[in-house]
């Protein structure tokens, strides 16, 4: 019996880029969290301390600062892309790059009544984040677009019932509560020969769309109602999964003041919380 | 010399109280997050064991939600007044009140071309909290409105320059740098009959848009700036306060690699990061 | 009517300063957070956008990196009152500064049956932060010490009974709960000859001890007790100021299990939560 | 080409579970963070909104309170496996069950001389928390113990040199530098006979003694030389994997000041961080 080094990965973590486009007056802002991993042959730096084959995170980070300007961030996907490439290529022992970027929204702050915004001047647009991962290998990449964050309720138009009951079970039966999660989803592409940035834009409006006029059963039937319809109208993705906490909102008992409360008070609770997991996957993959 | 009790004050903080309102079909949503404080002659409380005077901390939290029906939630503000009076007259001993209200914003979700929106299904806006401290006592009332965490960010149009240098000073004069910041402001109202709602739309619009045309000198001058323009256009409000972090973007050194950077990409840090904070009032308060 | 300036300051906040002393063989860490602020005189740099009178918060921070070593940290107190005198001595516009410290403690890691632990490997020892404030006005010096987040539990010797009752109380009495609160004290100084380090250490035990042995009628009471501990033990200490959530530990109904429960399963609550807030103070403050 | 369903699982997360043991007047606390999750056949409850095979995750909540009082909490590892067993029985349609477990490490309180510790008051220790996954199938069961955020630190005895330069590589070379990281450590045992509270101190103990007498020529030697450590020193273990920050610790430049640092003045980075994750095994796994 002996021991052996298995599976190891390392790199830079949440470097803090922020590029400013200002070719022209009017300028544009890509506010970004970089991280970066290396896989591979990296056992002598473990068993022997020899760092003969590896590239410092230190200089992962400064490719992640200089790409954002070299290559630039025309969309989070392709900006991943190209740091994956340069990142395989300076690192002859690595067999393979995870490259994840998420990125934070901006709004122009707008100025009397044009509609344009200002030129120079953002706010920060806060709520979902943007999130990708590029995972490349030498002879293959894969492409993982996302969001995470993204705050959701239903005030009514969800029920839970019917469900399994054991000795530990207490809750009741609901046909009307309120249906709430902090959506995080990803959905893997087939290609790379995507428009990164509008379907972005469609994926979120369909996942909003879905959530809004889909009756819940479960967030569960949620879940896959959502990703039945990402898949059905982007021919492209492969797959998409979901991470939802089921953020419990619990009625208040106003009986001991004599107040009615029919869905109208509740609290909002922290811990514990549900989290549902699911994938919607196409048949073939 | 003998010891005695000094300033106390007790309350419930963070109620996360969450109403809808459903008289229609179209819901509307109040997210908000609840602290009260009571202040007084509690000492046989502290000093003797004696609870007699003391309402307890778990009725503050019972009120607010129970007041989120009975009083409702047209404002935070009109909200804090009612709770802060009810808390007044239910402690006998108490001869003030603080109560704090957080809102959190939501959106209706869009569906396809209504442009009204969903009438049940909601997403959080994310960014800045709306925010109100309420100070009751027996005979006065003082209501500051805010926001915090309104994070706003210029890419030119600040500079930093002329300022006093010591025997560590390092720090290079710059004309063309990026302002950013996460602004909490607070507002103090000279009475009570201010509409809320409409009066805080226009202050924030004013602070984002005095923000984004004024050339900044330093920070000082932007907050000043919107201090003044504030006052200037809402003759209700006795004074306003900042406290801003100014959010240091650092240009990166892309000159190792042959890369200019003029201005294009900068690191975000987290820490230390500047602290401004200033009060703008008129000449009679 | 015109309108003008109120209270401003300036700063840097959170400068992570870490320390190695290492004169011998024997290191020894000093992990701090140092911020600071200047106040006074600093109307043309809002108004007139002047930064002539303005000694940048870059500069602040050099300091305090500087004086890490320059001055030393024989206590977090001792290096702050340093910190202040430099701030005011480099900014003649400048009528005060105030210097906050936090201080991380770190133990020795221990190898076999070492007691003494090992020279230069350390382990973060988590838990409460020693703080402490110094405010310099020109003629004057005010140093606060405290401790923020001892979080500290009694599984008995708890009541609470005999409290007021209003409409909206349900709470009912009891006469044995979990008290539980993460306590942040601060005490203030009459003077500056005093010991920091081992009086920081015996009020910390104070505390800790009367905590642990006074039985409880309420949070209230106990801070009482703990603060005059304090004075009475500390005679160089003016007055001491308690912030103490009041972290609800929630019986669990185990009875629609056939399980009893007396006083052995709680959930712990996140928010809502109390905060109890008092000073003590000796009679000629 | 048509839809369906993938990995998919469900539970409650975070229920803060504290349980006394007051059988005597010499009280214990266990403060547990608990977590479950079900897999297995729930097609239905997405695709068809059926719940009847859905244990509600309100019902393992219960279940992890109920049996914090039934079966008991001698080790998290323990508690983990009877909970898991109870899930699986109680859901027909899960094929697995995970329960994920962590642990807030409390002292007794001291008062005067006596060395054992209050009864029934307790301070939270704080740094690092101790976990445990246990993944239970139909058939096998798998514990995984483990550690989160051991901040530990080396003042020196650490370099960093001869690593792979590329166009990108600014990093100098280091024979003395602050080696720091919040070790994050699961071990995986080959079976359930153990005795999880003293292996636990033992392989603690085992990661700080030999990071504090190992030099350090990265990291990634570090990580490989604490987890040949403990798989030597316990049999039972099969594997051991690592997350590993690397804290940066950048060395101050006070020359401008005439200021010497060799090795002494440190700004402790936030943001980007290394990040070095690895597994050791043993070869047989």
């Amino acid at each position: 019996m002996s021991i052996r080094l298995g599976a190891n990965r390392y790199g830079k973590s949440e470097s803090r880029v922020v590029r400013i486009v200002r070719d022209t007056a009017r300028h544009e802002i890509h506010d970004l969290n970089v991280s970066s991993w290396l896989r591979g042959d990296f056992e002598d730096a473990h068993v022997a301390g020899d760092q003969s084959a590896v590239l410092p995170t230190d200089s992962q980070k400064n490719t992640a600062f200089a790409y954002a300007k070299e290559h630039g961030v025309s969309s989070i996907e392709d900006y991943a892309l190209a740091l994956g490439r340069r990142l395989l290529e300076a690192s002859p022992a690595a067999t393979g790059a995870l490259t994840r970027v998420e990125e934070y929204a901006w709004d122009r702050i707008s100025v009397g009544d044009d509609a344009r915004g200002h030129d120079h001047a953002f706010v920060r647009r806060g709520g979902d984040v943007r999130t990708t991962e590029v995972d490349r290998s030498r002879d293959s990449v894969q492409v993982v677009s996302g969001l995470t964050d993204l705050i959701v309720l239903k005030s009514t138009g969800s029920q839970f019932q019917g469900f399994l009951k054991d000795d530990y079970t207490t809750l009741p039966e609901t046909d009307d509560r309120i249906l709430a999660t902090a959506l995080t989803a990803t959905w893997r592409w087939s290609g790379v020969d995507v428009d990164w940035n509008s379907t972005y834009a469609e994926v979120r409006a369909t996942l909003l769309e879905t959530f809004a006029t889909t009756y819940s059963r479960a967030l569960q039937e949620t879940l896959w109602a959502m990703g039945r319809a990402v898949l059905e109208s982007q021919p492209g993705i492969a797959e998409i999964s979901f991470s939802a906490p089921n953020k419990h909102h619990l009625l208040v008992d106003l009986s001991p003041f004599g107040v009615a409360n029919d869905g109208e008070v509740f609290i909002a609770a922290d811990r514990p919380y549900g989290l549902i997991e699911a994938t919607v996957t196409r048949d073939d993959e």
